[in-house]
């Protein structure tokens, strides 16, 4: 394998070997995390950078633009298991950048973890269609005829996912999945030390022929002119350190080339001990394993691990001994192929170098290593025995404690390795200062089982981090952790953070979107959103809505029903039938002295039953099940004697891709015989997308 | 007036007068557009910058948080008819800045227009608390303990505002109130030429007595050293040139100081004649009129104006003679004080010679003029007289003609006023790509009544866009106009139009907030947003919550009914009241052919009526009405002999601020006897917030 990683651009696979002097190409060297054994090498030298991204904005464009948000949700279901088929494969790789199994778990199965999720959530929360509705209609015109609304439409360039070296195939698919569910192609540069396996999940990609021509572009290698490439349209995340996410924002591209630009860099996150958890506690078990599998999985080579672990004074010792004690009963270092290991090295000797220095930084500023040394430490091999491993990248676990907590290093200095810094507190509302030292986090934790001692953390604090977690009793056993970024919430963190926001469910599809406010008539609305505002035209009449399949509804198809008048009686009956004898449909004088009724009023249940009644087809047909209702607001009281129709139109129709039905959502209005508005609500329905033979005209 | 204009900052006025050398300090003069006259002089010599930060990170911040949302939001509306009562005092200044009286109306009024609507959104869709809850509840673990949320919470530094000179009272009022619904104190630092009209609003509102201690502070004059004091919380809305964004953007306080900044500069807007759209059409006379609207209201002193009018190859000259005709027939040039007045000048001499050489650089660049000229025109003085005015900033509108739509000039040149450029295109794809020429706008317009082409342009250019307005015989009476911006919809666009958001309802509101992603058990959730989460602790048995007034009732208040049994019979009668009979009620055979129900069930309606008169407590008492029902969604269906309980839960309380009651939601759960999930939903109430005499126990 030790040949130059391939790039995959322009639809194809390619490599500096094409020019046929590969001998000639040096490429950097990337090694085995534990032995030290080249295992490929990497370069770009001859890539055509500016012909990738304009394949993109092509190729890729039209490609994607062809299909809608579901088409794009059932493809990453398929391309997740795709990759599950072949996870072994990635497994094996992974070993060599450092990765333990359960590292490897986090990576990989994390990383198809967040195809899944975003399949799921597309098709639940995203319309079938090519454009997504922000929010309610805005009423702009007193008469109706003029409306607002907000839409969102995929940005019209290439997203550029710039990824760490510690999750390559998680850091990958985290931006992929919310990038191709908009619409967006992606172009993707892995940090060279892990590059072998970002190249391995993108090559199962391409073999699955899943991929529409141009959405994923791989570049192993360094990209130094990139940015001169970007334009408006495009968008670039990256993931890394702070210093190299402030040289690559401070590009013109970014600057006043209206690029898109978001970064997620390591940051000092912090731990809070509550005041309540003290030595015994549930709440302090969990803080102290949390802390330990913080500091050292993945060696500690997390964005989100814990960096400051800031606890009561009183308890500093108790977390310490803890700490200890955990790390010598659960922590075996070594080669991550070896029996037992629960460990591995960090990814490349320059790290370990690097967090050495950082570590240096961090006693020079205060902090005294109370657990681990410096030291090169004793390790199990591959073959399972012990002893030093000169040639791998490994560090011990190391607790530093400050005991003066204003150390500006312990709130600035990150070891991008298993390192935490621990310091102690009075106060909660010093404890949230502190969290708030660190510029802007990724996330905190708080392990407190006192609601009075979480709120006044939050209200100090939250604004300075991305996301809290708080840990209890109540959730210990089933917290997915401190340092896990999940699909369906939001990663990123403010200031030193990076600024950025990823994930968080649809948030990230639409970070790859423009928000654009529309305004014109119901009629255009209803064009431009495929989604029925009132006042556009309707098609009332005619054959019932509920006798035509998916295929053949029109949104605007409308039902408009006779009117029926509501009596005492029936008031009474539904009263007798429900058991809802609420005063103000059974007491006239009661119902009266009430500040929205003019006297008995007809219960709200009732008349959307008989606004069922009205307009229902009862015949079986295509419709299948009313499957719920949504934002039913009473607006006119119904009295003895008044009478009430409704309009029932056609509001949306959303298709399933992989069943044979879809919702249709519509617009249901009931008004009186003064025209005045009783009630709006939508109803929503299961419809099948085409006609039972025996339901068939043509049959 | 001819003394230093005041700042109010620290809670008090304060000028460099107050050294007792006022004789001494030069100060920038400002003259009166029309006349040249001096109006005031600024100056911030000695003015202590990073005090009055903090004053508002200290002061204000505390002040603020004290205030719920609604709380806010009514001082708001307080805000806006304190000034309303005060106007006239606005509209005398307004005309020495150029602004006629229409001009006046859409800064003056416009301002306090959106005032009221942040007051009514801020009621309308924000809790009536402190912290905003975004998004769905998110489960992150199979049994429900450990959930997902995400909040807002303010941020917590200093909103400073930095204004254009065109709209010194809008301009500021549309920033003022976003952040201050947020929590969020302002610094707002007007545009020079017309910061005296700023000045006078805040005197307005100061005098009114009715802002929170350090919620505005005004800075008359410049403040280069700004930026130096500002830091992560901080927050800074420049609207300007893209070239002073672009100084101000790459400070380092917003590089990696964590300061959130936007920009809303001004761009080179389109509005785009449909092919349909022939003269005679109504949509050629709208598009014609709604041009030379833009061309001269606030002499085309608006970020918003068009600048290129984008029309069909064969109606170039059609339009042009149109426009040239309106204006003959509408457009009075003159001091706005003048009778008769339609168009002002513009806001200094400095800002006409800039048009002038803008317009030099649209005729370099190909532009020929075939309206207006760039000779000092004939104006309408004062007193009524005709003559020059060589004082006033007086510039006539000017239209150019460009032979060739690919030019740069004329997709990179603006000329801020009432310049705008005409070019002719072919086809609809053509005219799209035209727009997104201007490389990202603030608005484009479409003047179409053919929703193919309107869907056509939309695909093509809605991403680089922040607003697009389509114009049909529709909407043309109805529609607010091109140039508007309105507080329900977001300002501002990608690009060149500075790439920030503002307005667009509670958006921008959330735009002064952090978003963070909260992680914890329900009984940590529901403490932290004030929204109950199943799972977490509830208050069944006891008084019936229906019997507790707002003061009384509490989160987790809960009714657990007794269970009923669905007979055969009881469908039927439902269905015979109701008229609903559905199939899947009625039949049995065709119900089980049905894929979702295993023979005839109960209807929803049915369900959910029963569930009222399970839960529903009866007598008078301070639950006044049902108000509605939100996400109603049914699960497992119910057949005959089934039976159904429900689970009425207290999960939001907002009392509102101006009435004696307010809203309260509960969450809604229906099972079946086998403890299946029968249908969940949101039953919404309003509830007295005190007990009436009557029904109180003490009484």
């Amino acid at each position: 394998m030790n040949t130059i990683l391939p790039s995959y651009v322009n639809g194809q696979w390619w490599t500096p070997a094409l020019r046929e002097a590969q001998d000639e190409i040096d490429g950097a060297e990337v090694r085995d995390a534990s032995t030290g054994e080249v295992v490929t090498r990497v370069s770009t030298e001859g890539l055509d950078l500016g012909a990738a991204l304009d394949y993109a904005r092509t190729v890729g464009q039209a490609s994607l633009g062809e299909l809608t948000f579901h088409q794009r949700a059932v493809l990453l279901k398929q391309m997740a298991l795709a990759l599950t088929e072949r996870k072994a494969e990635l497994y094996e790789l992974s070993a060599r950048t450092g990765a333990t199994k359960q590292d490897s778990w986090v990576d990989i199965d994390g990383g198809i973890g967040v195809l899944f999720t975003y399949s799921s959530k597309g098709r639940r929360e995203m319309p079938n269609s090519k454009v997504y509705v922000d929010g309610a209609v805005e009423q702009l015109s007193k008469d109706g005829s003029f409306l607002g609304r907000h839409i969102y439409t995929r940005l019209p360039g290439v997203a550029v996912q710039i990824n760490a070296f510690n999750f390559p195939v998680w850091g990958s698919l985290e931006k992929f999945a919310p990038a191709f569910l908009a619409g967006v192609p992606t172009l993707v540069k892995p940090a060279t030390p892990t590059g072998y396996l970002a190249e391995a999940f993108v090559r199962i990609l391409v073999e699955s022929g899943l991929l529409p021509e141009g959405s994923l572009q791989l570049v192993s290698g360094s990209v130094p002119t990139l940015f001169d490439h970007l334009r408006l349209g495009d968008l670039v995340a990256f993931t890394g350190s702070a210093s190299t996410a402030e040289k690559l924002r401070s590009h013109d591209s970014v600057q006043t080339g209206g690029v898109r630009f978001t970064s997620e860099t390591d940051s000092i996150n912090a731990s809070v001990l509550g005041t309540d958890a003290v030595a015994g506690t549930p709440e302090f078990d969990a803080y102290v394993k949390q802390l330990v599998a913080e500091m050292t999985t993945k060696a500690g080579q997390k964005c989100t691990a814990i960096r400051r672990a800031i606890v009561p004074e009183a308890s500093v010792d108790a977390v310490i001994d803890a700490v200890r004690a955990r790390i010598a009963e659960r922590v075996v270092l070594g080669d991550p192929r070896a029996e037992g290991v629960t460990m591995g090295p960090l990814a490349s000797i320059a790290q370990r170098d690097e967090v050495l220095r950082q570590v240096g930084r961090l006693e020079a500023g205060g902090g005294e290593l109370v657990i681990g040394s410096t030291d090169a430490p004793a390790v199990t091999l591959a073959d399972g025995a012990t002893g030093e491993a000169s040639d791998g990248a490994f560090v011990a676990p190391m607790l530093l404690r400050f005991a003066d907590a204003s150390s500006a290093a312990l709130h600035e200095v990150e070891a991008f390795g298993p390192v935490s810094s621990i310091l102690g507190y009075d106060t909660t509302a010093e404890a949230a200062a502190l969290v708030a030292r660190g510029g802007g986090s990724l996330v905190t934790s708080v392990a407190t089982h006192d609601p009075e001692v979480a709120i006044a953390l939050a209200t100090g604090m939250a604004a300075y981090n991305g996301r809290v977690l708080f840990l209890d009793r109540d959730d210990a056993r089933s917290s997915t952790g401190h340092g896990s970024p999940l699909p369906n919430l939001v990663h990123g963190g403010p200031g030193r953070a990076g600024g950025g926001e990823e994930l968080g469910g649809i948030r990230a599809v639409l970070h790859h979107m423009q928000r654009t406010a529309v305004q014109g008539s119901p009629e255009m609305l209803t064009a431009l959103t495929g989604v029925w505002h009132a006042g556009a035209s309707s098609q009332p009449g005619g054959e019932h809505p509920f006798r035509k399949s998916l295929a053949e509804l029109k949104i605007g198809d409308q039902v408009v029903s006779a009117s029926r008048t509501v009596t005492l009686e029936d008031i009474e009956t539904f009263a007798q039938f429900t058991g809802d004898t609420f005063y103000a449909h059974m007491d006239e004088a009661a119902a009266s002295a009430n500040p929205f009724f003019p006297g008995r009023v007809a219960h709200g249940y009732l008349l959307v039953s008989w606004a069922a009644g009205l307009f229902v087809d009862a015949a079986p047909g295509p419709v299948l099940a009313n499957s719920g209702l949504e934002n039913l607001r009473f607006v006119t009281p119904v009295s003895p004697g008044d009478s009430i129709r409704v309009e029932l139109t056609a509001k949306q129709i959303t298709p399933r891709e992989t069943d044979e039905y879809g919702e249709v959502r519509w617009d249901a209005v009931l008004r009186n015989q003064n025209d005045e508005l009783v009630a709006s609500y939508d109803v929503l329905t299961l419809v099948a997308k085409e006609l039972e033979p025996a339901e068939s005209p043509t049959s």
